[in-house]
C-alpha cells in the first residue's frame, strides 16, 4: 500500500489554498502582461482570494469526490479548487447588489475601487467607476472558475463528466440570488419563500452540489453518491442558512466581522424574520414595522427586536429546526457506499456548517 | 456528394438563430419551474437574445470552423452559438457599468428590472433592485453560453480542445472592458492606449477570438488557421473599432439606434477623439475642452464639435486607416488553406464590419 497524507480537513484546507494560490499567481501574471492598468485588478482579485479561508466549497467537492475511494490527486485538487472563484463572483457581486461597503472587516471591492478613482483623481464618478470595476471582476472570478477546471490536468473524460453539474450549480447560484434579491423587495414575509430562497442558495448551490461536483470527477462509478449527498446537502444546507439568519441577529460582531443585529438594521427578510412575524401579536409587529430595516437603530433598539425574536419563541423553534435538520443529514451518510473516511469528514463538515459561533 | 444547403451568411443566420431559440426555450422552461418569481427573468433574457439579430461572433466562429472544410452539423451550429450569450452578458453588464439606460431603442435591462418594481410597488430602492437584477442576468447568460457549448452535442474531444480558447476569449473581453472604463477615467488621451482598448475589445474579443474557437471545434487539423485568422481578425477589430467611433459622432440615429453625436455627450474617450486632440489647435482644444462630454449638448454643439473632428483630419485619417486596416485583413485570408467558400464569407464580413452605415 502507498503511504499518503491523511486525509483531514487542515490537510485538504492546505492544498486547496495552494492550488488556488498557484492559480491566481499565474493568471495574474498573465492579466499584467496586458497592461499595468490590470495590476490594481490582479491585486485585488488575489487579496480577495487569499485572505479568506473556510474554502467551504473545495472542501465538500473533495469530500465528495473522496467518497468514492479515489484518490486525490494535485490535478484533482485543482480541479475541484475552482468552486472557490464561483463563490468569489458570487461575493463580489452581492456586495454590489447589496450596496455593502465591507466584506469580512475590509472594504468591498466596489470600495476599493472607488477609493482608487478618488486617489489617482480620476474623472467621472468615483461610485460608478467602483462598480463598474466590482461586475468586471466578478465577471474574471467568474471565468476564471471555468478555466482552473478545465486546465486542471484531470482527464479529459472526467472534466467533461463534470460539466453539466458544475453548470448547474451556477444556474442554481444566480437563480437563488434572484429569488433572494426578489424576496427583499417584497412587502411581506412569508416562511415558505424565504425556505426556497434557503434551498437555493445554500442547499444546493453551497452542499448538496458542490458534493456532486466532486463525485462526478472521479473515475469511479459514483451514481449510488448522488442521491446520499443530496439527502445530506439540502437539510445541511437548510440548517446552515437558519444558523447564519440567528448569526445575523445575535451573532457576535468579533466573530461575524459584521456589526451585531446587522440583518436588523438591513432589514433582511429571512426564515427567522418571517417566523418572527408569524408568531408576534400586535404590539409586537407594531415594534418590528417601527424599527426592522432602519439602518440607523442604536443597541438598545436593537435588543429591543432580539427580544421579539425571543419573546416569540421564533428563535428557539429555529434551533430546534437546526438540530433536527443537522441529525437528518449526518444520519443520511451513514452509509456504506460512501468511503469511510469521507462520511467521518462529511461529519464534521455538518458540526462545522452549523454550530453556534461563526 | 451529398445535397447541402449552400452556405450563405443568411442561412447561417438563420441556423444560429433557431439555435438559440431552443436553448432559451428549454432553459427558460427550467428556470421558470424553480419559480414563479423568475419569470421576468426568463422573459427579459429571451427578449434580449432573440430581439437583436446582426450574431456577428457566431457567424465569424461557425465560418472559422467552415475555413477547416468540415461539415456544419446542428451540433456544431449549437456549440458555436454560445458566444452570443457570452455577447449578451457583456452587453448587460456594459449597460449597468456606463448607466446608460437604453439599449437599441428600448430601456435597457437594469431599466427594465428598475420600473418591474414600480409597477409591482416593491419595497426598497428600485434603482438599486434594476442594478442587481441585472447583473444576476447577466451572469446567468455567462452560464448559459457555457452550458450551451457543453451540451451542444459536439464530440466531447472537440468540446475540449476549445475550451481554452472559449475560456481566453472571455479573460480578454474582461480585461478590455476594465481598460475602457479606466481609459474614459483617465483625464488625457491618448491614441496608443485607445487602440490597445479597441485591440482587446474588438480585434481579440469579437474577431480573432471568434475564429478561433470555430476552427478549435473543427475535428480536422486546423493548426495552420489560427495565424491566418490573427492576421484577419486583429486589423479588422480595429478597423471595426474605429469604424464605430465615426458612427458615434456622425451616425445617423436612425441606424444607429442611438442620438446622433451620443459619444461626444458621453465624453467618450476613442481613438477618434484622441487623434482630434492631438491635431487640434488652443482655440478648437478650448471648445473641445469646453463641450466635450457635456450631457446636455444641443445640436448646433454637436455640429460644432463635430466641424472641429472634420477640420483637424481626424476623421479623414480614421477613414484612411479603415481602409488600409480592411485591405489588409482581406489580403489576409487569400490563402488557399482557408476553405473557398469560408474565404468568401470572411471578404463578405469584412465589408459588413466596416462599412460606412451602422
Amino acid at each position: 500500500m502507498e503511504s499518503r497524507e491523511p486525509l483531514t480537513l487542515t490537510a485538504l484546507r492546505g492544498r486547496i489554498n495552494q492550488a488556488l494560490e498557484a492559480f491566481i499567481e499565474a493568471d495574474n501574471h498573465y492579466l499584467t502582461e496586458i497592461g499595468p492598468e490590470l495590476v490594481p485588478v490582479a491585486e485585488a482579485l488575489k487579496g480577495f482570494l487569499l485572505d479568506s479561508g473556510k474554502r467551504f466549497r473545495p472542501l465538500l467537492a473533495a469530500i465528495g469526490y473522496a467518497g468514492s475511494g479515489a484518490e486525490l490527486s494535485p490535478e484533482l485538487i485543482r480541479a475541484l479548487s475552482s468552486v472557490e472563484l464561483i463563490h468569489v463572483c458570487a461575493l463580489i457581486h452581492d456586495d454590489v447588489m447589496d450596496a455593502s461597503d465591507t466584506r469580512r472587516g475590509a472594504p468591498a471591492i466596489h470600495k476599493q475601487f472607488e477609493n482608487l478613482h478618488n486617489q489617482q483623481e480620476l474623472s467621472g464618478s468615483a461610485s460608478q467607476y467602483g462598480i463598474a470595476s466590482a461586475i468586471l471582476l466578478g465577471d474574471l472570478a467568474l471565468v476564471w472558475a471555468s478555466k482552473m477546471l478545465h486546465e486542471s490536468g484531470v482527464p479529459a473524460e472526467q472534466i467533461v463528466a463534470s460539466l453539466p453539474i458544475f453548470d448547474e450549480m451556477q444556474v442554481e447560484l444566480m437563480a437563488g440570488q434572484y429569488l433572494d434579491i426578489h424576496e427583499q423587495a417584497l412587502a411581506s414575509s412569508n416562511v415558505e419563500r424565504s425556505l426556497k430562497v434557503a434551498r437555493y442558495k445554500s442547499g444546493k448551490y453551497s452542499i448538496e452540489r458542490p458534493l456532486h461536483f466532486g463525485a462526478s470527477l472521479s473515475p469511479k462509478n459514483t451514481s449510488a453518491l448522488y442521491p446520499i449527498y443530496s439527502a445530506y446537502g439540502l437539510p445541511l444546507g437548510e440548517a446552515f442558512q437558519l444558523r447564519d439568519d440567528l448569526l445575523g441577529v445575535f451573532g457576535d460582531s468579533a466573530e461575524t466581522g459584521k456589526p451585531t443585529g446587522d440583518d436588523l438594521r438591513e432589514g433582511k427578510r429571512t426564515v427567522l424574520m418571517a417566523m418572527t412575524h408569524e408568531r408576534s401579536s400586535l404590539s409586537q409587529r407594531a415594534i418590528i414595522k417601527e424599527l426592522f430595516g432602519r439602518p440607523d437603530l442604536d443597541s438598545d433598539q436593537i435588543k429591543e427586536l432580539q427580544a421579539i425574536i425571543l419573546e416569540t419563541g421564533a428563535a428557539a423553534h429555529l434551533e430546534e429546526l437546526i438540530s433536527h435538520l443537522t441529525q437528518q443529514a449526518i444520519t443520511a451518510i451513514d452509509n456504506p457506499v460512501i468511503d469511510i473516511t469521507a462520511q467521518e469528514l462529511l461529519h464534521q463538515m455538518a458540526i462545522i456548517a452549523t454550530k453556534r459561533s461563526a
